[in-house]
């Protein structure tokens, strides 16, 4: 049976032949080895996670949760779904908990994508959207910024046709860190019923979000996570609101038990940590502050953003330039390439406490001074 | 905008409109509502759960892991797949690690299923390979067991054509609880080089695994899991070997962080955990043990099991009725209808403490004497 030895690759779908492993931000073990560096004294702002830490209280529920972590989870988290849809109080919009938002907007696809079909993404943005289009079968039409990282709500208009079925938008963006012009998604929901998926991973860090409108336009689907503002990133718990016409189907369609006894529980608890919350949006509101001031003095050119990072503009050089010799000093941030076109030179930085920001600031001046 | 509004469910694929929500074994809370009862009393014996509890040592690892729980995860469980890899030494052979072992043949349907695809599946057995066919918009092919519930080997191989993509073999069957015939299983690989995915997630009650059989077979892939022997069930670890051939490819198109941080810590821990490992072994040997000689004495026809669960065979009365009757006196114990034709006649009895054995027994000795 030698051919059918050799044959196993044989069965895989033309799709898969051309993925690339997704790209992490660097973690402080690889950076620690590499550059021959005490792992303690590494500094990790490259994948926008809470530097705070995590709510003491989501700590001890999870602690708690371990007493019966031989049972599975809730099927669908129904608990901490729940207790979400209670904290907004919406008609008509019901909250579904994914294994991380990805999780999430990946069952979205397998809701809506058929082979052949298109999405329309703005870039540079997350890259998981791109993937999960890819991953279906379906095509992602890739839609430049403009100038001012504002969607190009007119080549964006112009694309949607029979085969679109989703619209990616992400606001505030990821990695330039502004907010989408509201006028901008309420054009695209005003002109299709296409689903436009709402990334809002770090609304909580712009104060604003477009939930309600769900109650108006049912084909807005709008993701929220547990990692960035809860500091829960090592739980992987994302969650969606979904109008009610559609929730049934999603739910229907889902592998069952993705999130974990002790990630709900600890979701289910930080959702009540409001300490928690307000210390990580004062952090963070400082942080940009103190940037803004010390990168405009410097004259380092830098985004404007709504979310727990700041991004540097590093044209005409390449981001991944300056992240290396950030790198070499202990720092990780995030060289924003694999966003899409423009993303290469652009250098994301997650907001640190004081002495972090700082300690990144002194690198950035003195290279500034070089240059 | 009245039309948009209406038509947010138009978007859904064809296939999405016939899913029914995944059914899961009832939960303690599900059933001391419905029949009143004091949730303490009740006896969990519907999901095949590790009533010993887990492994101190994983509540332990996953207790420190908190102290980073706000860091994103490894992004595809590198540590745990490397050491899982280790207490196997196999060469050719990798390990892929995923949120529950479902997650794993999830990932697989993305690999290898398009539109129009068939796969084979033996029933009644577990449902979501069923599942994760419809998903992937293929055709699953549902091939009866035969009496004595082994494979119809001759139906299988006469099935395969241009279109099937994958085998699904369940080994130990779940909800029959007896290991496929290895010479049926050898017949499928010698004959044919599509994918061959074998779940073993009761393989360490059995004392028997095929995972060798990989270095030989590249287009087999065995499916395994932390929820059972390792009582983690309410982390979702599983894991899976597979061809070196492969792995790549399976790296390149899952999603990244999909299990958590505490939850990998509480694998590896758990895969240190021998005693605990010996001390399940041994009371599910005892307890089925225990289970054929009070069930033959009673005369209630069941069947060998090589899992951590027992299998009444109702007949001719629906496995429901029982299965109402147990649940009334606060027994959760799993009819097996959703299995596929065959499993409404079944009902499946996960191996408790002696304590749980004889209490189940008590109630099904008085009802055998009333009929």
């Amino acid at each position: 049976m030698q051919t059918a030895k050799k044959n196993a690759k044989k069965n895989l779908r033309a799709v898969i032949l051309n993925m690339h492993q997704y790209t992490a931000g660097k973690s402080i073990e690889e950076i620690a080895d590499k550059y021959n560096l005490d792992p303690s004294r590494i500094l990790k702002l490259s994948s926008n996670e809470n530097v705070l830490g995590s709510s003491l209280k989501a700590k001890i529920a999870a602690t708690l949760a371990l007493e019966k972590v031989n049972i599975y989870p809730d099927v669908v988290s129904d608990e901490l779904s729940k207790e979400i849809k209670k904290t907004h109080g919406l008609k008509n919009i019901e909250v579904v908990v994914g294994n991380g938002m990805d999780h999430i907007f990946e069952m979205l696809a397998r809701l809506f994508l058929n082979n052949g079909d298109e999405t329309i993404i703005s870039i540079p943005t997350f890259s998981c959207y791109e993937l999960v289009t890819l991953w279906a079968g379906a095509k992602p039409r890739l839609i430049p910024l403009l100038k001012n990282y504002q969607m190009d709500i007119g080549k964006i208009l112009s694309l949607i046709n029979k085969k679109t079925k989703m619209i990616f938008i992400c606001s505030p963006n990821n990695p330039t860190g502004n907010l989408m012009k509201t006028e901008d998604i309420k054009k695209i929901l005003d002109s299709t019923d296409k689903i436009v998926f709402l990334d809002e991973a770090y609304a909580e860090f712009a104060g604003k979000s477009l939930v309600k409108w769900i109650e108006k336009y049912p084909n807005l689907i709008i993701g929220r996570t547990f990692s960035k503002i809860y500091g829960l990133a090592g739980y992987r718990v994302g969650y969606a609101f979904i109008h009610k016409n559609l929730a049934n189907y999603y739910l229907n369609s889902i592998t069952p038990f993705v999130v974990s006894r002790p990630g709900q529980a600890a979701a289910l608890a930080a959702l009540d940590d409001h300490d928690f919350f307000e210390k990580t949006i004062r952090m963070v509101e400082e942080g940009k502050n103190f940037y803004y001031k010390e990168l405009s003095k410097a004259n380092i050119k830098h985004l404007k953003s709504d979310a727990n990072f700041i991004t540097l503009d590093t044209y005409p050089q390449k981001a991944s330039l300056l992240a290396n010799e950030l790198l070499e000093r202990g720092i990780i941030v995030r060289e924003c390439s694999t966003f899409g076109k423009g993303g290469e030179y652009l250098l994301r930085i997650s907001i640190g406490k004081r002495e972090h920001n700082v300690k990144v600031l002194e690198v950035l001046r003195e290279r500034s001074i070089r240059d």
